[in-house]
């Protein structure tokens, strides 16, 4: 039962995460009336307090704080309601975070747990978030050619992917150091996953061959017990 | 024999498929006059009711009717003969079904099967079409300076494939997010593709490491056996 | 001694053939005057005569004829002296079974045999190299922009690399068909290599592992020899 | 104490090299006037004579000397103090060899250089380095168009990470192998990385089947060893 209440409190803070990155990325990306803007800024305060006081409550609650601070830490950055439109894009990272909480409170999922602290998958795609996000103001602030952070983002992630359509590219010695930390970044990231993915099939191939190999030895295991028996058997003739 | 005659209507609706493909295709990405457009979609159309009738019966005659809806149930979206023309790509589903059912009907392909099942290879070459088309009609929808199919196709492989030309590129933000998604989501297919092909090799190697250690095991355990039965000769001695 | 000689010979071959090679490339991508030509095409022809008397040689004296057309019948490709320049670029055919046969030819490289039994690292160049030189030809027919096979082979590389520079891009439908080719081909390919080098990373982990535990077992098989030195002390004492 | 003070002595020589290479960079990608010019020069001389003392100090205090030729020599190439103000860039060779000295100096952290001993990463990070060095020189010869060797970087990174911007494409036979070279080069050097990331969780994966294998014959190594303790009893009973 407490495990479904928490289930449908993650799932609320999820949707209104989801409705607040919309609202701020269109009031970022597209030009609109100040009232408008008022209302999302509004809005997302009133998040950031809500996902503070649960951040607080599940401290306070939590077996180990030190471990708490260690996994959650990171998510502070998340809950800012700077006033600097675009690093509330760091709300992502909180929506991340929720996901996995709410996946987490499923009793049933403790395989994707393993999973997740195995592969260290979520925090693969945090570093990323906070990649994509940091270069993209970096370049955004270091070349005169780009007016926006739309085309910043766009930039980025054309980089990253080293896709690099070419239809924006910085001319400037700073510019292109960015570049360069997007482009090398970027496939280090992805490698990464690659590495993810490969890990996937080979824990499975290594699974299998363990239980070949565990089932040789469970055989081998009952013929010494049997060995075992026989001696017990012939002490007891003998006493 | 009942093998035989199977892969033979297998191979036959398969050389059906490709013809249909083709001549769909033709139709599509070149300007023809409309007596071979109606005659493309008889064609078709009929192909379509083959498929059904082949698919009706094979729904009635198999063994466990759940499994086999969550295996082929996809495929219905290459069966439908929808007018409006591009969706008829999906047949290609349908041909990637036939060719994994005239597979599966060599009995002597075992090792394959359990390669598919194993590596979800067809899944996710499944995913891989099915994203790519998507993504074609969407990108066709949104950006206003691609004005036919045949143009989306190839700037969504461009940007899946991480090539990136730059002859074709997005402006709008809207062009860009389908864009962000070909690029970031062709990355991850490859990399599970780069993933399936380590794990043929990783599992090659698993199984040298396994037989080794299996014949180690099997020595051992022979040399318990002739233990126990050394013990049973002493007992017999003593009887 | 005969491994010695074996080996000359084979490092002559190979040095004749990258002569061969640099030879036919200059002709062919330079603008040259006709006498360096036909002295080019002269000196090509006596390499594939001396190189079909080794294969005919090899051929009759090696222990399995078939197994030996299996391992080397492609290499043909690498000695036919067609006057239609472009495909003698099929000699690196023949350049990789030279330096294949040259290091096979070291006994002491047994190591790296094996490698390339496991790995068909061999082959996956092969089939690269016919790859790019086959789309290299067809894209030069295709499209009517690239007028020689230099650029051709420039746009190829470009697009299987995925790097894409945008410098040359196929407008026509076949044109991009074959660039469609060449990029998905290449990932494949560059994936494949991916897939090789980590085998190595794995094959080392899994070596280290069998070794663990085959150190494990081989103390248990001690315990068990020790119980059969008792036992048969135990039935000797008897007797 | 040893340790600590090889250690703070290590870090001093990292401020100092990343401080130098820094300087040199400075002086080489932007117009500075030649007073500045002349002190970084002074200060990169001073540092090398640093470098050099160093060592030849290590050189004759260690116990291995072929072996620590085979495993430094090639960082003399960063401590060559030529005039020739590109092939300064070669110190961060020594920077890359300095934090390895530095690390490798904390006894605590066997396990990372048991981790660089089994992936050669910082073997591939060399090889890596002086492969973009090399081809961003030799790019800067061949090609007429790049000016600069600010550019000529520029173009090597877009070209190695496959990016292909296409804002700077060299049209000569020779500027274009050079390419070829960077754009094969560069995915060789990403896959083994991605192969190296991918051996990171294959390891342990690894590591957990054969702690549980380990752990199943020990199992059973302690049974067979009990077994002996009791045919000893028998034995003694019998005496």
């Amino acid at each position: 039962m407490a495990i479904t209440r928490k289930r449908a409190f993650y799932l609320i803070l999820i949707f209104l995460i989801i409705i607040d990155i919309c609202l701020l990325a269109y009031v970022t990306f597209y030009p609109v009336d100040s009232s408008l803007k008022v209302g999302a800024w509004t809005f997302d305060l009133i998040l950031c307090v809500v996902l503070w006081i649960e951040f607080i409550y599940s401290y306070y609650h939590c077996d180990d704080r030190k471990q708490y601070m260690r996994d959650n830490g990171l998510s502070i950055l998340g809950m800012l309601p700077l006033n600097f439109y675009f690093l509330r894009a760091l709300r992502l990272i909180k929506l991340v975070q929720m996901i996995k909480l709410y996946v987490l409170a499923r009793d049933s999922e403790k395989a994707f747990t393993r999973f997740l602290k195995r592969t260290y998958l979520d925090k693969i795609l945090f570093v990323a978030i906070l990649f994509i996000f940091l270069l993209t103001v970096l370049i955004r602030i270091v070349d005169s050619d780009i007016h926006d952070l739309a085309t910043a983002l766009w930039y980025i992630v054309v980089s990253a992917t080293s896709t690099g359509y070419g239809d924006i590219v910085p001319t400037t010695v700073s510019g292109r150091i960015v570049g360069i930390i997007a482009m090398v970044g970027g496939i280090l990231i992805f490698s990464t996953l690659t590495a993810v993915i490969s890990s996937i099939y080979v824990s499975r191939i290594s699974r299998d061959t363990r239980d070949d190999l565990e089932s040789k030895i469970e055989d081998l295991t009952l013929e010494v017990s049997k060995l075992n028996e026989k001696l017990d058997e012939l002490k007891n003739e003998k006493d």
